[in-house]
């Protein structure tokens, strides 16, 4: 079959599988997933010789040590999908919530509520687990799911997916038999194919690397949430409490430097950054973090790094948009929040930005015109995350702005209908 | 300018108005609009001069009557335009709500807050008092907007946009120049060039035809939402109230058949269908509606019209999936509302759809299973509607699922962000 009837083909039963999902219960959609649970321990051996494959692959394509380890699953990583399915069947249904309520003067009662999305599709590099995790949580929402991950991962993928599935219909009476599919082939002309099925796919997530998340956007004819990258600020404002500040830059720099809500940026007010820099500065080595820094920042980076050696250089343009995820810091000096503000809409990525600040009124203004999917007063940047935010469950973080913004749960992974609810009401 | 170089110009222009637009506050925004409503009918004489050339244009282009009245501006039309501005200012700010807020074990306090998408294309057919209304639920809402009328329209359309900015400038001090953008030409290759400007426009909103919306989508990089038509359907179920039954298909059919909430589709169970067919066409035969009808419903229709003349004939398989806006109803009789339901599924347009029943059980699954953006019980499709729901104004219906879905008011021309509150708070 050509790929893009095969694509076709799977888009159709997809959707026709969000069909069968949207009439399950909370209770229907729990009891699959904690068969699921048993079934993916139940089933270790069997992924397990399934994943030597993919690892052979993986060897073969002469892939590096992390990106092998990535791939491969054993028993503590198959007991922690099964945990995972566990923890999402306990979480609340997220479906069905109503949202708004109102009766009109004719009586008709008007009821938002949520509901599925229908068929999403996920596009993920490498590890198997996110398979499991992201099927999770799209049947918690009462999605279909299409997935596609690594294609050194294909064998672990379509094991994981269809020993799930088969665990769901034992569970579940009626549990439609297409509710997770992996895209079936590692082409790559399947993505573009996929992702133009626009009445079939209601929306498509990808996770990855910033080129993965491009070539995914320019080619996708459905609607797509996303983000390219973290370029985290931490503004200190003149009137900050600069041990807080030091704390929280060190934080959001130091804390996890691979994620995304990482800071790259340390913005200070010109008025502080005398006292403020060194301060930091020396902390900051403790960590051996390098600076990239606007001139009028890189004596005081010296300064603070006294005799001991630092790695310190001018920024360049494009160091001001570049997520590093690792120990690099860039500085610069700022006259005011205006300016500040300016920087962050110029060179961020609408991720999360922090302002440490004693003076309410211009974290007020940061609040309020920093565009940002999370902004912060006198907090680290690495808080945008679903666990923190207490959702329970994470499947991304958007910096889109229809749709979801900042972090993804379970209720991000449901859209809205309006129920009428009338007694023979006609309209005049 | 080549016409990329000139839309990027544009797109900027308009992006950092937004940040402007943000920093306005509810009582900024309204005065701005009471300037503006005041502007217009000063401007009127200027602005019955501007539509005189769009109107000789329209002549040279030949331009159907019904395009030429569109396309008109008298005092009547330009007060209304006033009025709705007035209104338009008089309407609660949806900026600023509070729409989520969670204190974590930490101390963090988390808000979900309404703000302004950015930056909104707005692009529609003729009608230049679209061009004030778009613009004022923009502004209401914080957006910067770029506007695309009908070539025809383009004098009215940017006079009617300076004469708004103008009057907001002098009302409002630090009212961004570019709040309001007209685009400058009537080139087509305009649009594409626009909604390539992925890092500026934020939304697209396409309203008219179904050519003109797809052509938009085909074409756009940017979230589009959108409706292309609206295929509605009646479901008569075996338990409904025949005499409300009637009412509800009079009325989703006849009361405005041009509307895009208007039924098309009647479906009706087979245990009621020789009762209820020649009731409902003997009543909607005084309006002259044909029918086009699947072979078992034709005799009921037939019968329903007795002696006098009626328009019935055999429905083909693309009858039931369009939009007549006219006085044509497909009728079709289903065995049950499975029937009912995979019908809607397979031939509907997600718009709006209605069961009329006396049985909550059966109610209950249309309700949940149909996959529409209003779904109704007893009710006529024809409440999908800004004003009907209460929302004040309305820019569009949307039968997309990603962003709003069904009518779009002024909350629905918001996007969210989170707030952090922190005393300091960092990850552990």
């Amino acid at each position: 079959m050509a790929i893009q009837d095969e694509m076709r083909d799977l888009a159709l039963r997809s959707k026709a599988a969000s069909r069968g999902l949207a009439r399950l219960s909370s209770a229907e959609k729990d009891r699959a997933l904690s068969a699921m649970a048993d079934a993916i321990l139940a089933a270790a051996p069997a992924l397990k010789t399934a994943n030597e494959a993919d690892l052979e692959v993986g060897r073969s394509l002469g892939l590096s040590g992390a990106m092998m380890d990535r791939l491969a699953l054993d028993d503590r990583r198959i007991a922690a999908m099964a945990q995972g399915l566990r923890e999402v069947a306990a979480l609340p249904d997220p479906v069905g919530r109503i949202l708004d309520e109102r009766i009109r003067p004719n009586g008709l009662r008007l009821r938002k509520i949520a509901v599925p999305i229908g068929v999403v599709v996920i596009i993920y590099e490498s590890r198997p687990n996110v398979t499991a995790d992201a099927a999770s949580l799209c049947l918690k929402t009462g999605n279909a799911t299409i997935l596609r991950g690594g294609k050194e991962a294909l064998n672990s993928n379509r094991l994981i997916a269809s020993t799930l599935v088969a665990a769901a219909r034992a569970a579940v009476p009626g549990f439609p038999e297409d509710a997770i599919l992996v895209v079936p082939t590692s082409d790559r002309e399947a993505i573009p194919a996929l992702l133009s099925q626009t009445d079939c796919v209601d929306l498509c997530m990808p996770r990855g690397g910033e080129g993965l998340i491009r070539a995914v956007t320019a080619c996708s004819k459905v609607p797509v949430i996303k983000h390219y990258k973290g370029v985290c600020h931490v503004y200190v404002h003149a009137a900050a409490d600069l041990g807080m500040a030091e704390e929280i830059v060190f934080n959001a720099k130091c804390q996890r430097p691979s994620t995304c809500n990482a800071a790259e940026t340390l913005l200070v007010d010109r008025s502080v950054a005398a006292r403020f820099l060194p301060c930091v500065t020396s902390r900051l080595l403790g960590k051996g973090v390098a600076f990239h820094a606007d001139p009028e920042a890189l004596p005081g980076i010296r300064f603070g790094a006294g005799n001991r050696p630092v790695e310190a250089r001018e920024a360049t343009e494009e160091d001001w948009s570049t997520e590093y995820n690792d120990y690099v810091l860039n500085v610069r000096v700022v006259a005011d929040v205006d300016e500040a503000i300016a920087h962050i809409h110029r060179h961020g990525s609408a991720h999360s930005d922090t302002i440490v600040t004693a003076d309410t009124v211009v974290a007020g203004r940061f609040l309020q015109e920093v565009d940002s999917a999370a902004v912060y007063w006198n907090a680290s940047t690495r808080f945008t995350d679903g666990a923190e935010y207490g959702m329970g469950a994470e499947i991304g973080i958007s910096t889109d702005k229809i749709g979801a913004r900042g972090p993804m749960g379970l209720e991000e992974l449901c859209t809205y209908k309006w129920q009428g609810f009338g007694t023979g009401q006609v309209r005049v």
